[in-house]
């Protein structure tokens, strides 16, 4: 299919341009996003400090900032990576890890989120944690968390921020307001390791840096993972070996692979 | 035997309830650690604001302090995150990493000890260094750090602090400064990966949010981790493939191999 | 040859001194850099904040500063560090990552270059950029950064410096401004794996701790790196396994592997 093949040239503009993707990220995937975005064929780069970021993101062709464990000294510097980025009309892609769990980690992703994201990829719970915080979207959105909540959430908050936004789970569904693509891609033992989400995020950045239409370039980078991910749970005996393989899966996918088995609609 | 019927009874409560544990812990460990609480069944999160732990207390079944990598704003957010856990009466365990190398360490560490850890699990030298800072156990604990002075300083620290007391080592000993157990398993090359002790206390996070008798909760923790390691080092090549493999292994841990070979006394 | 046997001493040295290595590291490679010091043999620490860094240099054998991920108040801890080690008589290399990328890094960058590191160990883009910013090495340096411009830079700033550099790629060379040597031994396949490079500045740091030599030091360190990851690669089937493959190879390492298959010149 043509979806396939869009999937695959992809892949191999990642792998042929190597972007430099500008990570803001948290403490605990810094290792695990960044031999993710080296197994797509990208080049990572984790650099935090306010007497840096703007420069940084002048260098960089795609920035990921992503809220698991942060503080107001690095939601300083992701403010001013931001404001760079869209000034110089890079792509940036917001993970808002654990908004709805705190009121600072939801005022931080809101606040976020208004910057002008190309992407925002959160869980059903984080994305309508932030829909719901915004006034548009409150509407309508009842409390089961299910899929198709967020899905309505996340449609009416990418027409709000002008963001495409993906809820990924069991089935990943992304949107700009108007069209809803799906990828049914992925393993569940991806759940028992920590940080499948943001990788998830981190590989969009490197998507985004080579693909300049963001629903595709989202699209595309959850295909890429979660079929890495499946290909990694037939050779896993568990989450540990399951991680190992699944870098091993980023850096080997090949066109007949996934012309055969990605899984979108 | 009814030891190994409760460590299987802790392990299913922990795989049914999947505790959400929160971790302010280093930065060597957090990748390993939330990946450990996960193969074992827990909900792993790390969160570390001064803006948020205390709010994060409240959503979390327990609460894993530990100061590898310390620094002042992190011991703030600690002790917000441990007060707001002792008034919840939600149980929090302290790993003292490299007390007694530095005043500073030390310092934070007695400090932290005193506010009602329901467990401390350090080594030898940790615990001995505790437990010399404080006038009790001063007396009578010689310089050899040997396993007996250890254990020795341990049951009149638990004594001095109402807490669970763990020494791990090549036998871990877990005492309340009454009773005594000691559990067996384990495997030496478990001391070739960094941050094994820090996985020990993780788990013994999650144990405690599913177990009320904080010396078994210890015990059993200790036992499923050392189970595991045993088992990933018959697979295992080295210390890399031991880490991976431990992973798979806790994740599969079933009350057959439980109770055929965790050695408990 | 002799050579061979060196790297065999020095590997065994730190086998049985099991020094403790004193790291101020970035966050991504906290836990593989601990896990590759493990596996070599040494004893790693980790710890930065101001109230403790000087403390804790006066117990370890060697320290290793690397600024991948650096903000004011961590340079702050090294330069606290470095003057403690240096005054002590203490060994210790720096890792000057992404020099050149940003301002405030090459400004941070040649500032600790200038405090008498034993070791400075960067890939040829880092090292061009501390050489040409200073005075002596500008000239003759051409842009081009290739291997041999990178050597020549490397010998202009090692003399300047008084310090051993170290420009690692494809072949390693190591030089003291006056003598050359390379290594030979690596795989393609290990710059698909994040910090890498972090990786070699650590095990440098354990070799430093037990070589007086720093030229050989920092050979043999990387001489034992590049060989574990050939033989990583041969059972790898790609970046996720090669890492776990190699640190269980630095842990095999033995005098016959050695004595066939390191290529120094």
């Amino acid at each position: 299919m043509a979806d396939h093949e869009a999937v695959w040239r992809t892949l191999s503009a990642v792998r042929t341009a190597r972007p430099l993707v500008h990570n803001i990220t948290n403490y605990v995937v810094m290792n695990s996003s960044a031999n993710a975005l080296l197994a797509l064929g990208a080049s990572p780069a984790m650099v935090h400090s306010v007497e840096e970021v703007e420069e940084f993101a002048d260098l960089a062709h795609a920035l990921v900032v992503n809220i698991g464990t942060l503080s107001p000294a690095w939601v300083a510097a992701m403010k001013l990576a931001v404001a760079r980025a869209v000034a110089r009309g890079k792509p940036w892609v917001l993970d808002p890890v654990g908004a709805g769990a705190t009121r600072y980690r939801s005022a931080v992703a809101g606040d976020l989120a208004a910057r002008r994201p190309a992407v925002v990829r959160g869980n059903a719970s984080e994305i309508l944690s932030l829909a719901r915080a915004s006034a548009e979207a409150t509407r309508g959105v009842d409390s089961t968390q299910a899929a198709e909540a967020a899905l309505d959430a996340a449609r009416a908050f990418a027409r709000l921020t002008g963001a495409v936004v993906a809820v990924t789970g069991a089935v990943d569904y992304v949107t700009d307001g108007d069209r809803v693509a799906a990828c049914h891609n992925g393993h569940l033992l991806m759940t028992r390791v920590t940080g499948m989400g943001c990788t998830a995020t981190a590989l969009i950045g490197a998507c985004l840096a080579v693909e300049p239409d963001p629903l595709a370039a989202t699209l595309h980078a959850l295909a890429l993972l979660g079929l890495a991910g499946e290909l990694a749970a037939e050779r896993a005996a568990g989450p540990g070996t399951l991680q190992v393989h699944l870098n091993d899966a980023l850096a080997g996918l090949d066109r007949e692979t996934i012309g055969r088995r990605v899984r979108l609609q």
